[in-house]
């Protein structure tokens, strides 16, 4: 459903929601048992909350997709994805909590290695420390062009994000990264005429990177990719109508909120912080999306059991959430996670939604594979907000 | 999901799928005993595979579209049906394996009966033998057009295919049968100005069909409709990254695979054929579209029980198909053809996806209603070659 379209449904209310994403939720069956980590968890509360709520399955991109955390949680914010890409340099950007305002050219670096001739020998540059990165992003802060305030940042690693801004930039550029080894790095060409000074100004920078890192090895050379601007999505707020705040321990995630226009609250760095922050600001907010992380790491990690722990962790800090007293309670998350397969997965992902409107179904437990059998069905991720607003009584009728 | 992002994700690997398409495969209750033709079989393997996959239902056009062959087998290969339409003559070419080329324009055709005054007394001719067809095909290949090269085939009783060959045709051509008795047969109309040529190559053939068949009675005159040239489809290998491989004794099926640019294999008349063929070929590709025509011939010709034997040769020929050990294994169809119904109908398909990351889900026997409660939906069909891809790991991330 279109987000215009959407707004002009949206009725004041004073009901609140809270939406709890579990990052990288959804698991996949250990072999051993049979049982997904979801399955081997004991998770009374979220279990009681599956039986009173309906449930169902999120979709983020489309089917057999893997999603990053960019589109996973855009489209928790009703955000088609596909339709609202937001790029590589972007999200690095946010990820770091960098603030990127609107016209800034955002884009991925990677220090690299080059040979005598120019030719790339490693694409990153033998996974520099984050210590030596910070010491190499200070020398390329001396880099000056006219007229384009130039930012690097160091991320880890081999990683570093370069922003240009001023007047008139465009991301509109192909990649210096030729992602092959081999051969030297690409200039930067301008993909449509406009961008031909963001192209001089990058192939500039890129220049004198590799006369000041010339003694670096081996990270004596840079590579871009990604060149990206902040995109002008529809503000969270209007769309919703809603007073939403965001509380979230990881940059990426207050970025990608900020990115949507919602209050980014200052937090700690622990759950048990963000949900002190939670209870501080609950009284102030129509809306807050609520981050945890645990979930993710141990499943990228491969850590089996340590997901389990992470959810019963989580399972143990509901009754504080629930205390609160939303309208409407979502839990879900913004990608699966499966330890088996250490990374993120295309797999949809349990969604339960709680409060007074949402009909009870059949579903006793809060799992991947009960949750399939749920009355929400499998739903594109996007779809999900208007879902919650309706629950919240807060959209009205579509035609007369 | 685009194709062309779909192509953007692809990442190499080496894991093997097996696509195996039962014809016309979903079927209806039997009015005597509430059972399907699937729920009426006895098929422990498929069954099997079924408890230990993914299931689910497949939609190949859209809710209520009954799909024909072209349609139903483009949507398994990843294209949507309704974006990337086949026309009716290019689909009667394909269907007599016959080599239709980029730029050729192929027309449906109908032998008819005309009356002393030329209008259409019987649009089929009394359905001429085959035999009969041949016969006055011969004869209009005497046809010769200037600069363009006439290919008339015969298919069965009244029904031919013509095809224009030569520089700069067009489609774009109205039909010459008015689909009423009692008028005569159109002139083709030019429907842009660039088809004007074809348009007159068109009609001094239907005019010198007329003068050849003169004496031809019931089969006095010819009808031509569906005009239409070979689609630029996006190429199968290259938009997922498969080396792939069709295996189908008819030959319309070949043709369709031929049309995304699949490698098409030589096999004989029945699926042991096709089973030898396939065992021969799987060393050398990454995919194989294996097709099984018995369930909907039996479908069509109202056969219950016949279609139930069908099924259960199916079943008795997996593990043959097992042992080759495909890293994921999909079982469906490109259509229902419920006996009841004596032909194809809008009835979603059941799937199955079996594979090391397929999650198995509560489906325990592999049917129409069981499949429904699957753990993957009930899909667009052009949505599974994704998922397909994801389940072989041969899907990167979306977004960062």
């Amino acid at each position: 459903m279109d987000l215009d379209l959407v707004r002009t449904l949206v009725i004041p209310g004073s009901t609140k929601i809270l939406l709890l994403s579990a990052d990288g939720l959804g698991g996949f069956p250990d072999p051993a048992t049979g049982r997904s980590e979801l399955e081997t968890a004991r998770l009374p509360h979220l279990d009681a909350l599956a039986r009173r709520g309906s449930c169902g399955l999120l979709r983020h991109v489309a089917p057999g997709i893997t999603p990053g955390s960019g589109p996973g949680h855009l489209g928790l914010f009703g955000y088609e994805p596909l339709r609202y890409p937001v790029g590589r340099g972007v999200l690095e950007a946010l990820g770091i909590d960098f603030d990127l305002r609107a016209g800034d050219v955002a884009a991925r670096g990677n220090f690299c290695t080059v040979d005598a001739t120019g030719r790339i020998t490693d694409r990153r540059a033998g996974r520099i420390s984050t210590e030596r990165c910070i010491e190499l992003v200070a020398r390329l802060r001396r880099i000056e062009l006219p007229a384009i305030e130039l930012h690097v940042e160091p991320v880890k690693e081999h990683r570093f994000v370069l922003v240009l801004r001023g007047p008139g930039l465009s991301a509109r550029l192909s990649e210096t990264d030729p992602q092959t080894l081999g051969q030297p790095p690409l200039p930067a060409r301008a993909l449509d005429p406009a961008a031909q000074a963001t192209a001089d100004a990058v192939n500039r920078f890129a220049g004198e990177a590799r006369r000041l890192l010339a003694d670096a090895a081996p990270a004596n050379m840079v590579l871009l990719r990604g060149f990206d601007q902040r995109p002008a999505l529809p503000g969270f707020p209007e769309v919703f109508g809603l007073r939403a705040a965001a509380i979230a321990a990881y940059p990426m995630y207050r970025g990608l909120a900020r990115l949507v226009g919602m209050d980014v609250l200052r937090t700690g760095s622990t759950f048990t912080d963000e949900l002190r922050t939670l209870a501080e600001a609950w009284p102030g907010y129509d809306f807050v999306f609520l981050h945890y992380k645990d979930t993710d790491k141990a499943g990228e990690d491969g850590d089996f059991p340590g997901k389990v722990a992470a959810l019963e962790r989580l399972d143990a800090a509901l009754p504080a959430i629930e205390q609160l007293r939303p309208d409407v309670l979502v839990v879900t998350g913004d990608h699966a996670s499966p330890a088996v397969l250490r990374g993120h997965s295309w797999h949809p992902v349990p969604v339960l939604l709680a409060g007074r409107y949402a009909i009870p179904d059949a579903v006793e437990r809060f799992t991947e594979r009960a949750c399939a059998a749920g009355s929400l069905g499998t739903l594109p991720a996007h779809e999900l907000m208007p879902l919650v607003l309706a629950h919240a009584l807060r959209l009205g009728k579509y035609g007369a």
